[in-house]
């Protein structure tokens, strides 16, 4: 006897990310036809991420990129209600798009998730009416402490490779030092350039660049109110990046 | 009353990776003075890891950075022991360098560590006879798997920047499939380009571009001899990057 278990199943849509899912429209359509022969398998919708709009720097070019592939995913949700399916459930939509895809008529879910942390690159799309997009705080540093002071030019710091996710354009920004410009430095080891700068034993909170890759690096967090550690969150989810 | 604890030390010298240590040569006599005032520290020589002579391209010119580096690390524990310490140990190299500073007179101790694994970056640097650096074979691989086959021109992985640290110059490298081209996809995407495309679905092994930051990814390695999984080893230092 099999168990008597259902499964509600979104469409995965590629709306431009050419990433995962099945392209709009049409074909979209056809997959949710063989999903539906299967009798414990019931559709409710699409989803669409599309997180080549998430970080187009701008707010007007990000609006018009990102409502361009949301279209596409409420479109095919609306071929799949004519085709008979419930598919009341459009999810899409990021940090970087909250207030871009929230307007749009079709949209249900939003998943945005950096706001909570925030990092350098959020700050850097920019916002509404701003160069600087200042939507959500940053909350999200790693503590490193400074190292070594050998040279006049440069500290270096506990932060490398294994501390902080680099992979981006942009680097590690040193909370309430805006002066000062990371540089990496190998594993173990990141620097420190600008003036004045740092002493040795020093410590210097750093912005990630990009919160999601950074938080997987660490066991937990240390959630602060001002100078008090308020909880210690583990981070649960930090070994599922594969399936 | 204190407890009754010493500790040997060995002197870390900046031999040119400017990253940390103290410089080479009067400034290191200097420092070891400091330190043989404290009566529970006895200096017993110097570390000196040169990280950039591990990964200089072709054996005659990396022969040449390493030694230079290393011989500032001998002749600084040459002046120790003159000074009066017991200088005894000169620890550095590397996996790159193992075959150019076990030849030095002075040297005590290799810090090779990635040659039990070896990885992308290692290979490319070059052999004592060849233009890829043969003396170790990879052991190390990532499995991922094919998720996402939407596209003629690629297909879709469950590895990304969670998965495999890619802050090198070179991508990861498929087992078995040369012909594969891996390129980033995000934070839980990477892409592999080429002919055949594997299916959807389909396992592929992942040669890492760059050893230590991939493991410190990880929580534990499946040690396997053929298709079987002989042990299963914790990465107890994982969380130890920082200070």
């Amino acid at each position: 006897e099999h168990a008597k278990i259902a499964f509600d199943v979104l469409v995965d849509l590629d709306v431009g990310d050419r990433r995962t899912g099945i392209l709009p429209g049409e074909p979209a359509v056809e997959l949710a036809k063989a999903i539906g022969k299967h009798a414990r398998l019931h559709v409710r919708g699409v989803q669409a991420y599309a997180g080549f709009a998430s970080h187009v720097v701008g707010f007007e070019e990000r609006q018009k990129t990102s409502r361009e592939a949301m279209s596409k995913a409420v479109e095919t949700a609306e071929r799949l209600a004519k085709a008979g399916f419930d598919a009341a459930i459009v999810s899409g939509g990021s940090t970087g798009t909250y207030n871009i895809d929230s307007g749009l008529r079709g949209v249900t879910e939003l998943q945005v998730g950096s706001y909570v942390f925030m990092d350098v690159d959020y700050r850097r799309i920019g916002g509404k009416s701003g160069a600087v997009y200042t939507d959500f705080q940053p909350s999200l540093s790693v503590l490193a402490t400074v190292v070594s002071t050998t040279h006049a030019d440069r500290v270096t710091i506990d932060a490398g490779t294994k501390a902080i996710d680099t992979t981006t354009s942009h680097r590690p920004e040193v909370k309430g030092r805006g002066d000062l410009v990371y540089s990496r430095g190998g594993d173990e080891f990141g620097f420190l350039a600008g003036s004045p700068l740092p002493r040795i034993g020093e410590r210097v909170e750093l912005f990630v660049p990009h919160c999601d890759p950074s938080v997987n690096l660490y066991d937990r967090i240390y959630a602060l109110r001002g100078e008090k550690v308020e909880s210690v969150w583990p981070i649960a989810a930090r070994r599922e990046s594969q399936s």
